[in-house]
């Protein structure tokens, strides 16, 4: 799966963001610096939403003290990985005997698998034994995998949770770093990520006169010919502009926060014409 | 990536293999289990060949003793991963504190995430500091990762390589096991797999009535009335016929081990041959 929102090799282009400037003087800054931009929390929190399965890292009891990658599938249950997985399971049995985990969540795309984002979770795991965050658990993992339903009564399996105590994020190329924990916890999943890329193959199939106009208008690349929009979130979105200069990145932002694919469509309509009158 | 040959949900119903059989008795066996299928050893290797992507397990340093997940690209050299890492990167730093690792490589696809293969890779990774060890190890990584290529010289890149020392592959569901080293280190991966995904569609598209004449002629499945390719590997292949009683599993063997596509087709020509002779 691929979150457009989060990375690409396009959106690699884009990292001028609080975190990593851009050395190559390609890269030119074509926006400004206060457009607000996801927190690499939002950005990690965001992936961890939309991704369903990962590598669980356990302590292996044979060989002991080996770590071990299994698959799994995994529901966020707010900020903290929820599993729903067999007795007879090799990481089951380590997490019996050694509490300590992490969990992988990698974003598809086979593109440059290294311009991918992921994030790894770290904490001890347990096993939901309270009816309350077993309930819980089954609600959030169900959502997340509705298949499940026709083994989810197994006696055998067990709902566990790890409970994050750091988190190492890491979107692409040079935007990496250890999150805040509180950053990771009050981060809020983009409402938008579901729906970017169906905003982003209608504006670029429909409306590349509109992005034209944006970047003429309110970004320093007013000589701009062409115009891909190359992600979006809820505070913004990026376009790779043609510039005489050649391809330049570009980040404008929406007037408020937006929660829905409406209020996305909202902003971008009042925008071209704002451009518009602008560009008159 | 899915590779078609290792599994799939409808290869699922095929496990009628010496590892693991089918409980419910809608998956008669039709095909005689004389016939030849990989080995869980074969499978893995042909995964882990097909893959180019995994989880890099480690001990962390920080917080210290939990296993710590990480992305990471790599290529098999033999039986073994090598990996081409940063020393500014975690895993790096962990590896260096402690040797202990595992890798993680999982088939792609999105269907049932738990009905595709896995194998995890566990020993001792270790900096390849001897020329010929890392002239090796470029080559094997240069070759899956040509892309690499700008960056082979950086000087605070390495390559590091794990001696694999066991081996757990999981073929989807109830088709696991703990391999013997030697079938990891001496299995063969499948030459045939980079070609099954074209093979089943020309089969399918193309050759719909030869298929329901293998299954008449060599199967059990005598009232054929359609059927589906759905694997195809060097010993034979697997179909999936619509029977009398529903769609039940097939599979047949080549006269012969076969390692290229030509071969394939030859088999599949002469077997349609046979076939048609057998059922006038």
């Amino acid at each position: 799966m691929i979150v457009c929102v989060l990375s690409s090799k396009e959106i690699r282009t884009l990292s001028n963001d609080a975190h990593s400037r851009p050395s190559a003087p390609t890269e030119e800054l074509l926006y400004d610096s206060a457009v607000p931009t996801p927190s690499h929390g939002e950005r990690a929190r965001t992936l961890a939403g939309a991704v369903k399965t990962g590598t669980l890292c356990s302590v292996a009891k044979e060989p002991a003290g080996f770590p071990y990658g299994s698959f799994v599938t995994y529901a966020m249950e707010g900020a903290d990985p929820v599993f729903f997985i067999s007795e007879l399971a090799e990481h089951t049995k380590n997490l019996r005997a050694d509490s300590r985990a992490s969990l992988l969540i990698a974003e598809g795309g086979e593109d440059d698998p290294l311009a991918n984002a992921r994030v790894t979770l770290i904490g001890s795991a347990r096993l939901l034994e309270d009816s309350g965050e077993r309930e819980a658990a089954k609600n959030a993992y169900l959502e997340t995998h509705p298949n499940a339903q026709y083994y989810i009564e197994y006696s055998d399996f067990g709902f566990w949770r790890i409970d994050v105590e750091s988190a190492r994020y890491i979107g692409g190329y040079g935007r990496m770093s250890w999150l805040e924990i509180e950053d990771w916890r009050s981060g809020r999943p983009d409402p938008i990520a579901a729906h970017a890329a169906g905003i982003l193959s209608h504006m670029n199939a429909d409306h590349a006169d509109a992005l034209v106009s944006y970047c003429r208008a309110f970004s320093k690349a007013t000589d701009t010919t062409a115009a891909t929009m190359t992600s979006v979130d809820r505070y913004g979105f990026e376009m790779s502009a043609q510039t005489g200069a050649g391809p330049r990145p570009v980040r404008l932002a929406f007037d408020a926060e937006i929660a829905t694919p409406d209020e996305a469509r909202g902003q971008l309509v009042a925008m071209v014409k704002r451009a518009r009158e602008t560009l008159v």
